[in-house]
Parts: C-alpha cells; structure tokens; sequence
C-alpha cells in the first residue's frame, strides 16, 4: 500500500523484465523517467514500438535491417564469394566496426543447444547451404564464438560443408591484444601453446 | 552505413539517454527488445507514456502519487505531528520499506547545491515550514543523506525551522549494520568515536 504508486510500480515492473536490469537499477531509471523531461519517455516509447513494426530479417543473410536485402547484401563494393558466419547481430556488428571484413555475412541467430532443444533447424543452416551455389561462394568464414556450443556449432557446420567444394576457415583463437597470460584461461593457454608459430628474426 | 538500420540505432541512443546505460547496454537492450516478444516493448511503452501522465506530486508533501494527497497523507493510521523531511522519493521508499516510521514525510526534491544553482527557492522549504502551524506539527526529523550537500541542508533547516516551535531531529550517523571498520572513511569513524554511547552490562 505504502509503496509507489501503481503507475509507477507498472514501469519499475517492464524495466526490471530487461536482462541485467534488477529491481534497484529498474526503480533508478523509473524515477529518472519521472524526473526527466516528458520528451525522453515520449522518444523512448516511439523508438521501442518503432523498432519491432521496422526491424525485420534480410532474406539473403539474415541480419537486422528496415530495408530488404539488406546494406551489406545490397552493397556493390563488397567482395562477392567469401561468407562470414556469425552467431547473432552483435557479432556481425563487432567484425563491421573492426573494419577488416569486406565481404557478407551469414548470421545463423543462435548455437546448436540439444540440451535447450535447440536444433539445426532452429538455425539458418539449410539457407546457408542454399546460398553455397546460388551465390557461387568459394569461402565459409566461421566466425561463430570459441564457447562450448559456439565449437560444437563451427564442427557442425565443417561436416555439413565439407565436400561441397567451398573453402572452410575459422577464425583464429588465442590470446587478445592487451590480454594478460595470468587471467587466461588453460584452454586457450593450450590451443595458444599448441598452435605457436616461427617467429622470423 | 554498415551499422545497424536506423530504427534499431534510434533505440539504442534513447537506451543510452538513461543513466548507468552506455553504448554497449544500450545495444545489448535494444537487442532484446528485438528478440523478445511484442508485447514487451509495448508494455515499456504503454508504462513510459503512463508513469509520466498520472504520476504527480502530492500537494502537502510532494511525494509522488496518482491521487492527490498520496496515500500516506490520506492514511488516517499514519501518526500526525511528526513529518520526516527527505531529499527525494527513493529516499522515502528506504524508510518505508524499512516499516519503523508511523509519520508523515515531506520530500524536498533535491539538495541545497549552490555551485549548482540550487538555492533554497528550489527545494519545497516554503512548503514544509507552511505545514508546521497547519498540521499541528511537534517534531521534524531531517533526514537528508549524510554527505556534504545532505549535511549543509540539514543545517539549513536547523536555522529555518529553530525557533518556530517545534522538536528538530536528526537520524542517526555511524556505521551501518554489517559494516565493516576497514572500508569505512575516516569521517564516519570519527563520528562514531565522538558519539559512542556507554554499554550497561
């Protein structure tokens, strides 16, 4: 009874239901919302509306976009026949903002997950392999994240393209730049060991 | 251009107008409001459009309520004559969560911030020292933050409400329960040196 009243409750409520976000941090941003200019929660309500009724799937690789095929599928300047396949939007836009990728994605929308039901066919594997000759790929980058189920997802994938006559790489695992050897993992320490290379004087 | 669409970029920047939001928890929101299922973002934004047209302030202790005067100034349970002067609404939800105050409470809005701008006019002083005569009050406990701003308003009201008649109090400083004398700053122990109370075995 004595606690805020229930307007405001409703809003800590749909602000705590966002991941990382408890009941402190919900009730924070709530009373900032009150105490802020109408204009920002007018803003915020639009753009949230706004992004489910606009955002959908490109056909082709199956990014975010408001507009199909999408940016990178519609773009004239990007390298044709090399595939990047990534697990989800934010990894796309990760290797994007690295500025070191020029060719078009692939993004799968999840890992293989047998123990949360999650299946080949929950991914967009069949379209990848539909685009292996409809786009004339040579190469499949599988950039999917070095996780249990991100490696279990890349093996699937080697099994499902191999003898398709297209090149398949993986992106490299190790230690990152400014990483420390002290707060590394002996996984990577392994695979770091195991795979070192001749350094030329 | 090879960023996200537009509408999904929209999102991100209103997330991060939020406080303790950056970049990257913008993005990791805006991403789940994608994924997640429709009537999320319209309950976001039905709660964001309501909280700020129904909630308001209670006219005789500015506390934020749908109905005016709040709840506890309605509840005839609540004890008159004591108001607890705090310096914003999360603040009066801590004491109240804590369930030993039975009064009423008055809430200032802010801190006496004069680098900042914020002068006495600011905070709803005028307000607090008209309920004295008019709802009977015998004391007023200060409950403002123990920091330099909380402190510096506190004294304030000291001068303002001393000589008008009624009993001024102070909450408690010291250290909190389930402290611990090594993090605590040299301020606080100070304190609780100079006012230690004596044990009765």
């Amino acid at each position: 009874m004595e606690i805020y009243p229930p307007p405001l409750e409703r809003l800590i409520e749909q602000f705590s239901r966002l991941p990382g976000i408890g009941q402190k941090s919900a009730t924070r941003l709530a009373l900032f919302i009150l105490k802020s200019h109408k204009e920002l929660s007018q803003s915020l309500a639009a753009s949230l509306i706004e992004v489910k009724e606009k955002i959908e799937l490109c056909s082709t690789c199956f990014s975010l976009t408001d507009e199909d095929p999408c940016a990178i599928c519609r773009n004239e300047n990007r390298i044709n026949g090399i595939i990047c396949v990534v697990e989800g939007p934010g990894d796309q836009l990760a290797i994007e903002e690295s500025g070191v990728f020029k060719g078009k994605y692939h993004v799968l929308h999840g890992v293989l997950a047998p123990l949360d039901g999650v299946g080949p066919e929950d991914l967009k594997i069949a379209e990848l392999v539909a685009r292996l000759d409809k786009e004339n790929i040579e190469e499949v980058i599988l950039a999917t994240n070095p996780t249990a189920q991100g490696e279990t997802t890349a093996s699937f994938l080697v099994k499902i393209l191999s003898g398709k006559g297209v090149k398949i790489t993986r992106i490299a695992l190790g230690i990152p730049m400014g990483g420390d050897l002290k707060y590394m993992d002996s996984m990577t320490l392994q695979y770091c060991l195991k795979t070192r290379s001749p350094v030329v004087p």
